[in-house]
């Protein structure tokens, strides 16, 4: 830990700041400060003096020497989505917030190439539009892709819906560009798909969660433009069964998988209750649901009639019970619907506590047995609604409130639940945080899981690259 | 660089050594040390007093902590293929081999999660076939494959042909087991598709050739067994034709394709004329050849007509001038062999010099015209024979000796040579090592390409994890 700086040193800090950003580039009114110092989920309520927005990477360069020639520790903010605090400042104010928002310019973006150079500040999703644009696809779809810039995607190794095909963002970065915690600019937005030059740094950057260093440009792999979708609902009687699909689907027509995600028939029901608009698209409800999505650049390549092919088989064995393949983008976008607003409608139902695990795919139907019975023995009444990216074995095992009890009583009671699902978690050698990163709400969990050798590396890596301990205190590493 | 222990304590830590392995696991017949001590390409003859083969990860770690305590540095090898001497010791023998050839099991292989556990010691050739066996793939195939083992495999991040679709070695590897420089274990072996907590360290070892620790096991994802090929070759009459038409069958159909291969006339000619049995299956030469290779584990896709129709339209507009299909499995290996025999046609030509080079795939034809016009110009009469992954932009760019030439006098010349072609790899932003790796061969280069904060950054993890600098010396870094 950095000793703090004395507050008029910050003074004359943010003046020197000035000289660098310009007016435009530095927010230091309560309202901007107070909001960049808080999180979205509201887990963090943090302090900071100044918001700097440096205009180029070489401002910003400079003005991570200003900060470590000062002694001051900071905090780089993309969109500020992180799920465990991962970019907000401390309570004491001694941290300034470096925000990338103005470094988001796409610097190239080459067809043949398949890579994009893109700033840090770029949204998710307009990255994803500039590759639509040349016919080529960014393959990472989150749900906060509307703010969620760049560099905080790739600082905490985003995941999402499309892992299953294509990996998460780590396995999209072929370059970068970070300013390491002395200032210095490590340019290595390089564009190749072969370099065996010495250490990989960049995916030692990539999931540092802003700890080792601020990454404010990338070069990304792209992948042609889907040409055919086919998207299938399907209810199943169990878990197991959701599996037993995945794995007929895989042995099918695997390459073309770009989703298989999991609801349970609880979780489902909040929807269709909450949502307005929410239409099961089945006769009849059931114990779980699969969206399954197969994607190709190919057109005509006959995907509608592979899934009919797989399903069929699935329905004669009671695999599955039920199934309805979109006819339509609407309808295509209203069984996405049905997955994508679980979160929204367990909020609208109570109070509810989240965890993002995953295990081995082969083990999901086990572990979401266990955990709900576990859960349920624990508080009764407890409902269970786990739900996400079955093909990459990344399941929100959520729990909602039992119906009429008291919703503040049931979040006190977040860390034994969390307790009682990771020991099924750890059961099947899972992890405690599948793609929502460590941040300033996990780093206690880190000596438990993650602890002996494999922690001892991370404080020896941390050590060696910021030696003062100046970027991101706090975060990750406990 | 350790201070060398005197060759007392080296007999001494030998014995030390033999009561944890055992005979069988202590090589200190010069027949085997020898051989150890010097690579395949024989451009390193070094010195060792034993070779020592554990048979478990505990009993290497257990040599490793003996090692460490007697500061006697350590050389890991596997199936001693490395390119760039990466996995010989040194010439005054105070360095100690040890080899992963005993850590050689499949530990685990499952179909659902699409992973295999794997050790070491394995082939990659046991480790594919180990794969298909549960009707999985792995998709990494190099041409020493036969003997390379996983270690070596994963600690030079190897490439080859089919990085195009699936990426390099560092791509497939989800977990790692690690004995760190002091012996200690770090099993990280976990099977997540999904896991952040913390740094990215299986990265980091993957790719720095033993000099921060021993892989002693690993898993990998694996993909479904392709079901349907189609391969085709190809004449066209320039380098940028080649690329109009990898451009061509990426539009059309890119997540199919498996290889796209670039071949000289000149190399495929030497191909012709010195490698038995060897046919070219199109009615005329041509300036180059191009390999496509379409793959997909789904049975009756429809490959060939997709090809067809690609080759036709490039056909149509002189990109392609001509081309043939492969009609089966033996017509398939046959130009697959055209392309793999362009080394050894080139040593049964005469001395040459070698290139492993990459730039991004969009400046391939630029790289391959300057380079060759920069080469003649060096060395009237010389033969530059480019070939490989056009796909991915890495080409093994090599030159041969002009007709009737000295031999030596022309290997004397590869720094020059080196030198030319690397400028050009330069002015695209490209690699001087795509895919072999630096070993003892290319620290040298290392200051020029990857100095300033780059090497700076490798430099302060190579202390923090090796801090007395004992495994394998000399290699990567300078």
């Amino acid at each position: 830990m950095p000793d703090s700086a004395p507050p008029h040193a910050v003074a004359t800090l943010i003046d020197r700041i000035r000289t660098v950003v310009g007016d435009r580039g530095l927010l230091t009114d309560p309202i901007d400060t107070e909001s960049a110092a808080e999180d979205w989920r509201r887990l963090f309520k943090g302090r900071t003096q100044a918001v700097v927005r440096p205009g180029t990477t070489e401002e910003l360069a400079a003005v991570v020497r200003l900060c470590a020639a000062a002694g001051v520790p900071m905090v780089a903010q993309g969109g500020n989505t992180s799920m465990v605090g991962g970019a907000v400042p401390n309570e004491d104010g001694s941290e300034l917030v470096i925000s990338t928002a103005r470094l988001n310019r796409v610097r190239a973006l080459d067809p043949i190439d398949m890579t994009m150079t893109i700033e840090a500040g770029v949204t998710l999703k307009a990255a994803q539009n500039a590759a639509l644009e040349k016919d080529c696809m960014l393959p990472l779809s989150i749900s906060s892709e509307g703010s969620a810039q760049i560099g905080g995607v790739l600082a905490v190794n985003a995941g999402g819906n499309n892992t299953v095909r294509y990996g998460n963002a780590r396995d999209l970065v072929l370059g970068l560009e970070v300013v390491l915690p002395d200032g210095t600019i490590w340019n290595g937005l390089r564009k190749l798909r072969k370099d065996n030059t010495g250490y990989c740094l960049r995916q030692l950057f990539v999931g540092s969660e802003g700890t080792l260093g601020i990454i404010t440009a990338a070069v990304l792999k792209l992948v042609p433009r889907s040409r055919e979708i086919a998207v299938a609902f399907c209810s199943v009687p169990s878990a197991a069964a959701a599996l037993d699909l995945f794995a007929r689907v895989q042995a099918h027509d695997a390459a073309a998988i770009s989703a298989f995600e999991l609801m349970s028939g609880l979780g489902t029901d909040l929807v269709l209750r909450h949502i307005p608009n929410a239409v099961l698209p089945l006769a009849e409800p059931a114990p779980f649901y699969v969206l399954v999505e197969l994607a190709t650049p190919r057109p005509n390549a006959g995907l509608r009639a592979s899934l009919e092919t797989v399903l069929e088989a699935a329905l004669a064995e009671g695999v599955v019970v039920d199934a309805a393949i979109a006819e339509s983008d609407a309808q295509r976008a209203a069984i996405w619907r049905l997955r994508e607003e679980h979160s929204e409608a367990q909020k609208r139902e109570g109070a509810s506590v989240k965890n993002d695990v995953s295990v081995p795919v082969s083990k999901v139907p086990a572990f979401i047995d266990e955990a709900t019975a576990a859960c349920e023995k624990l508080i009764p009444g407890v409902r269970a609604v786990p739900f996400g990216h079955m093909g990459d074995g990344n399941i929100h095992f959520n729990l909602v409130q039992p119906i009429g009890g008291d919703p503040r009583w049931f979040l006190d009671q977040d860390h034994p639940i969390m307790d009682t699902v990771n020991e099924v978690v750890r059961k099947y050698d899972g992890s405690f945080s599948a793609e929502h990163g460590i941040g300033k709400l996990k780093p206690y969990m880190m000596p438990e899981w993650r602890g002996g050798a494999e922690l001892d590396l991370m404080r020896r890596i941390k050590d060696a690259i910021d030696p003062r301990g100046l970027m991101n205190p706090g975060k990750v590493l406990p």
